[in-house]
């Protein structure tokens, strides 16, 4: 049961957990319909550094508009993202980049963009890991997502990323269907030409599902407070105190990167997405600090 | 299989589409992730005359209102509700009047918002069938859900009715659970107080779900085609072109209420919700129409 996670505090935390709220004759049993399980995922359940995934899709993307229009290559921000300059893409702010993004991801139809992913996903490989993308998660949370699946949980993911983007990939490598993913959107628009029906995208913010966000969009997407959260940086928080506030049982974690050798260390220094506050309130609010040096023996499959 | 619908064509066309889809060596097999269902609920799940549901438990709510504060009884569209004058409250149009609803629909917090809900269900009757609304709903179509899911499909339901209203009752009756509801929505927001988080209903319209909206919706919670959809007006013609749209094997059906011995007969003369325009369009687009009097031997599981 969980093999990549040491037999530390975190790990029988989640096991006694699990089988506290599925026990039948436990005072703390949860029906099945109400196991929500509830996973941001950059940083997560993949590797976010030197930056997000998406950042790197939209290096790429932006090298192909450009090449349509070379009058942007003097503007910014994709003068910055062309030079994959991430001190200045990062002082952006995590939403300023959001809105960018959801500009920089041109593609006429939900479905033509889920083709550009798809390709991108297919050939792209991490800078430092020297993997495909798609292999850059995390297997102990593989594991974790199995385990609480084969206990009646549906698991979902929370993301600040881009909800078509991750949508594309995480049926795939997390087991995770597309309406299991709640993530940041663009607006849309319905759209009928030569009798086909198409969802077309305007390129406009619709939600950045960060922080506080998090939580309208759990009730809006999922409708029920989940049981069980995991996240890694103060954009999580808002969602582990929701979870938290429950009158039931509940289990929020919080993932810290320390982990220099096999991964990265990073924490309240990551200006894009610090993890700060949640470190500082954890406690309080009783939220466990899972260590990736310590709580996993292996951080990914390839290693 | 299907022991409420007659052996005519529609029950046919249903049980070739899915062994079709759902057997291996089929061309049109799909796998079972993609197997997406969606079902409009006002007068495709249950009855929605003399009104639609939520509208009764509208009127019950604002004589709440109004005992709170009087002056409220002489301003429309309070008075309209109040006297349950439904030609005067059908003449808003269903924009308008599910705006009012959401206004009307007053509570602090979601959860809060469906225990009125819940009360509400657990004591209110039906004005012309006599029975509680939850007992309201067609036994061909539930037979229909049961058998969809049997053959690995995910039923939604994708409604012009309020999310969190429909929600509240829709895993009882129809075994559908919340996340697997889409609907209109009102504006929320996250609220921490005591180190209680909640999400605060905000009574302003966020998305009317109907029409083409049901389209763009559909890509935001659920993020793929369906392969089936069932309908009974033209506020789901969209989303059965969407459907159609599909390069692979899809169906769409449309419900005629053409039995006013065991239902209510209408159509285009609903002026809140009418059966116009899909039925003129239909032929065109292959949509199937289902008569409820020729292709249902029962109607409710009561009568």
């Amino acid at each position: 049961m969980l093999p990549s996670w040491n037999d530390t505090e975190s790990k029988k935390a989640i096991i006694e957990f699990v089988e506290r709220i599925a026990t039948e004759d436990s005072t703390d049993f949860v029906p099945v319909p109400e196991r929500i399980a509830v996973f941001d995922n950059d940083g997560t359940l993949w590797a976010e550094q030197p930056t997000m995934v998406e950042g790197f899709f939209t290096f790429d993307r932006i090298h192909e508009m450009v090449a349509n229009d070379p009058a942007m290559k003097e503007t910014q921000p994709f003068k910055a993202f062309l030079e994959k300059d991430v001190a200045a893409i990062h002082a952006l702010g995590k939403r300023g980049i959001v809105e960018f993004v959801m500009k920089a991801h041109e593609a006429e139809t939900q479905e033509a963009f889920k083709e550009l992913v798809t390709d991108w996903f297919a050939n792209a490989i991490h800078p430092h890991f020297k993997q495909p993308y798609t292999q850059c998660i995390y297997q102990p949370q593989l594991e974790l997502l199995d385990y609480l699946r084969a206990n009646g949980f549906k698991t979902f993911i929370v993301t600040g990323g881009g909800i078509e983007f991750v949508r594309t990939v995480a049926e795939s490598i997390y087991s995770i269907p597309p309406e299991q993913v709640v993530g940041s959107s663009t607006k849309t628009q319905f759209d009928l030409k030569d009798k086909k029906v198409q969802v077309a995208r305007l390129g406009e913010l619709r939600s950045f599902d960060d922080r506080e966000e998090k939580v309208v969009n759990i009730n809006l997407h999922i409708g029920r407070r989940p049981l069980f959260v995991f996240g890694n940086s103060d954009g999580d928080l808002r969602m582990m105190q929701y979870t938290l506030s429950s009158d039931g049982p509940c289990m929020a974690m919080l993932l810290h990167h320390d982990d220099a050798q096999r991964e990265v260390a990073y924490d309240k220094d990551f200006k894009l997405s610090p993890l700060n506050e949640a470190l500082s309130v954890a406690k309080d609010w009783g939220i466990h600090i899972v260590s990736m040096k310590n709580d996993w023996n292996k951080v990914f499959a390839f290693q």
